[in-house]
């Protein structure tokens, strides 16, 4: 059975929830509870994980411990993905030096850029590489994800590249709508996106005055 | 009627490829086309169009520009949106130096941090002020749009007060499920949610091999 994306997208959140009960001491949470962390409704937390099996006992909640670990082991969190990161530009810093990835067990392992002043300059642990060694480098120690962050305009070209050396997983910065085979995953991280599409609500109330501001 | 979520998510796509095809000097193009550039069905374009009124004429496709004009005035685009960021920490500073904000209309006009190293200092052209002045700030001068840059634990407060200084858009970069009240529309930019919905899909066929990388 083909479980719906917008599930999968959610199970991330989850897991997160059962994180911070688990930090909390918590053994057990029903989904009435998980439902009101997460802003979604309890019907819908059954309804999601229903996909997956049978999970708690009717009246008495879910193991937090045991959810989480099945969580964990149907989205593939319990175990090490390897990076590499194409473009090290002022976002690409940003990536490098994001510490959310390696708590969670994603590590960037390569960097790669395709500019002559960069190439060979050291970034926290990594020396940076060129992008013209892509192919050659991923051959010899393959990576799970390529993350793009490179001008929109090579972005695709970088695509391509990262797809032929059998990278499955894109995490797309460039403000493209990128083509990748079937097989392989992308998702695109863009702000101006996100509030492109937000902006659609907001302009139908105007702005609030400054009595609504102060209300 | 009530359109969905998705659709309004596709739109911005939309406007991205017609501004190229503009750029490119095109005058028409086909739905088709479009789906080509955007890897959707010209099906789904034509359906998701179909929600704003009549566009393009059977077998003519689009007039590129009064597409463009008529989805940029949908989607909001028309205007300038104002926004103030809270946390101006690694990822507080590539938020302000991203240059694709602008371009498209987003300005961050203030800028916020609770720590009092940060108060005070110049970054690019803005003055970081002291998170506790928000509501006095904001109330004085609205904004559109809150960008949360903060350390997840300080996330939601953050959020609640600048839904309380009227703010109606939130873009949350902290790694946290936000509660908005209805009205105020969120949307999440989070690497590390989009990676790990991706692993599901990544977990079940195993990393290339050498040779496979090469193919």
């Amino acid at each position: 059975m083909e479980i719906p994306p917008v599930v999968i997208d959610r199970l991330p959140l989850y897991t997160r929830a059962l994180s911070s009960l688990q930090t909390e001491g918590r053994d057990v949470v029903s989904s009435q509870e998980l439902g009101t962390r997460l802003g979604v409704t309890p019907a819908q937390i059954r309804k999601d994980l229903s996909y997956f099996g049978r999970f708690g006992k009717q009246g008495r909640g879910y193991n937090v411990q045991k959810l989480l670990d099945e969580l964990h082991r149907i989205l593939g969190l319990d175990r090490q993905w390897r990076m590499a990161l194409v473009g090290v530009g002022k976002l690409g810093r940003a990536i490098l030096g994001y510490e959310g990835f390696s708590p969670q067990g994603f590590r960037i392992v390569e960097a790669f850029d395709a500019s002559p002043d960069r190439i060979g300059q050291r970034i926290n642990s990594l020396i940076v590489k060129d992008t013209r060694d892509l192919e050659n480098v991923l051959s010899k120690a393959p990576v799970d994800v390529g993350i793009v962050a490179v001008p929109a305009e090579f972005a695709q070209d970088v695509i391509d590249t990262l797809v032929k050396c059998g990278v499955r997983g894109i995490l797309n910065y460039a403000p493209i709508a990128a083509h990748v085979p079937d097989g392989v995953h992308l998702k695109r991280i863009e702000p101006v996106l996100a509030l492109q599409s937000m902006t659609y609500y907001l302009k139908s109330s105007p702005r609030p005055t400054i009595t609504a501001a102060r209300g």
